[in-house]
């Protein structure tokens, strides 16, 4: 299990990984500001939208470090609030879990205004509180998936949907590290996922640390290792599931389905229900979005195609639902017929 | 046509491409020496087995470059057969063009062995000979492809099999290639081919030379495009086709394979006779070499994946017969069954 940071009481500070070091370097960083947890949080050092989410909550606790006059402990909270919401302007979960920091600081002014020891006591408490929300919400995913898979599998996965981008059990990733703590023996493969190598750069690095044994190979290999019989399951992400079940993920994802298909292994998409939007009525509603032509010509800091070359370059493909096996989420395996299944589970969400 | 050389009568010299600066330069090398012409196949500036020969052949006539004594005529050009050979110890069609310009210097000497300007003659046919027989063969081959082809198609294709590894007009780029010399509205997408890019480096620049309009993509975003409408046929190389008709080619061929039938796409495999090895029953009795970690980890000037990280790096994949459509060789189309379609083109070859 990999957090994408660690409280730290002694010290009232957040130890957090920079994962823009990765997969070359593993450097953890003391933050004690919630000016210091904005930046690391602008520059991308945390990603990954629930864990963006816990480290701003972290961020505002830190506005109450050292010593701090009662009277000023609020305006310092609400100010951090502010900061933070600034850092990543279209993030979902950052916005969710300053929302609730927000209401912890006007629950405290409402009432016993005048004691800043309790408003860090409480604000430290809802920063738990998210955090473990979230863990307990991977693990269910992962014991859901975990009932999937059996010893001696090898899974196939692609990009990265792992602990540092949340808290700590990832998506996808979350029945092979669950499975690793429960002494369960799992092996992976991990496609490196151009064009911007989310696999190999940090999936990997994240496998590597929960001791699962796993093998890199380019995305253009996962036909030929499928063929020589290496794969027992594919599990990846989601970016969104429609209401028929149409999943739209990372580039890639489609070519594997249809090859795991051909291959007889089975295809599952591991996400949380929030992924799941009933007002998506298929894949071929949304709008994939199209990134720059540098992320394939200019990899990795080197030129690797002619100037000006015309390039296609989606972020996301769509894998229609025929193609799914299972999609596993925190509340269970949902199975084909996806429409009804979909709309029952949410009825129990929202029930 | 993308030449890899060109012979200048004015100055009894080779203009030589250097592909190790593409795509970024195209700079063409002035060689007046065998041993220039050994520097450059050495250190990869001309690389492809044909290319290398016809490279190999043109040294040999570089040898008696200037004044010349008709005594030393024989000797100077047998010296840089052997240092010729030297250059790239594993190449076959190296070896073949020096048999040939070697068996000119034996003759040459068993004659009128005292007429460096008749040698000279002599060797520089023998090199136009080889550089032209393989341009024909890239000829025929390119119109038997184009017989599958009409007007407004697109073509995608695979690693790099074009112009500047052969005479001109390579294998799988062959039909493409002389679609557009003959005003064939023909469009392409180019795998970029991971793990050593030979897509998005060799051939996207190669048919942009041609003027062959071309989108780049990763080797990922093949099925996507697939299914989006955008592809009307497949069309690779080979390394080597067993006697049953399964291709060894390029790792990544296979999921090609694959996806195009999932997509009802023709799939083609376009090589010359010359890789066709009815000595190889199936691609299953080929052993597929393994290639360095490196090529996956560190393939764009940078680490990308952790440090010592197991990778799996198959140069090759076999591809099923079952799955080829055709295959377009420089003695026409052959069509399924292959066992029997490729011994009957095996027994025409040597009649």
């Amino acid at each position: 299990m990999i957090p994408p940071l660690r409280w730290i009481d002694d010290g009232w500070r957040v130890d957090l990984l920079d994962q823009t070091r990765l997969p070359v370097e593993e450097t953890w960083l003391d933050i004690r500001s919630p000016e210091r947890m904005a930046e690391a949080i602008r520059m991308l050092r945390v990603r990954g939208a629930p864990a963006i989410g816990i480290a701003a909550a972290y961020g505002v606790v830190l506005a109450l470090r050292g010593e701090v006059r009662d009277v000023d402990a609020c305006r310092l909270a609400t100010e951090a609030v502010e900061m933070l919401k600034a850092t990543r302007p279209t993030a979902v979960n950052l916005f969710y879990a300053l929302t609730r920091m927000q209401g912890r600081i006007n629950a405290h002014r409402a009432s016993n205004g005048n004691d800043a020891a309790a408003l860090r006591r409480h604000l430290l408490e809802e920063a738990h509180a998210i955090f473990r929300e979230d863990l307990e919400a991977g693990k269910r995913l992962g014991a859901h998936g975990l009932s999937l898979l059996k010893g001696g599998m090898t899974v196939l996965t692609h990009c990265h949907t792992g602990g540092v981008a949340t808290s700590g059990y990832g998506t996808a990733l979350a029945p092979l590290i669950l499975g690793r703590e429960q002494g369960v023996d799992l092996r992976a493969f991990v496609d490196e996922t151009r064009p911007l190598l989310q696999g190999s750069r940090i999936t990997a690095w994240e496998l590597e640390k929960s001791g699962v044994p796993a093998t890199l190979i380019t995305d253009s290999m996962s036909g030929s290792v499928m063929r020589e019989g290496r794969i027992d399951a594919v599990i990846v992400g989601a970016d969104r599931i429609a209401a028929n079940g149409d999943v739209v993920n990372k580039i890639g994802t489609y070519s594997l389905a249809v090859l795991a298909r051909a291959h007889d292994i089975p295809f599952y998409v591991s996400a949380p229900t929030s992924s799941i939007d009933l007002e998506t009525p298929t894949g071929g509603s949304v709008v994939i979005e199209e990134r720059e032509a540098s992320e394939v010509t200019h990899g990795f800091g080197r030129q690797t195609a002619p100037t000006g070359f015309t390039v296609y370059n989606p972020a996301f493909d769509v894998t229609p639902a025929e193609l799914v096996s299972a999609i596993i989420t925190d509340r269970g395996v949902v199975r084909p017929p996806y429409p009804e299944a979909l709309r029952s589970l949410y009825a129990e969400i929202t029930a």
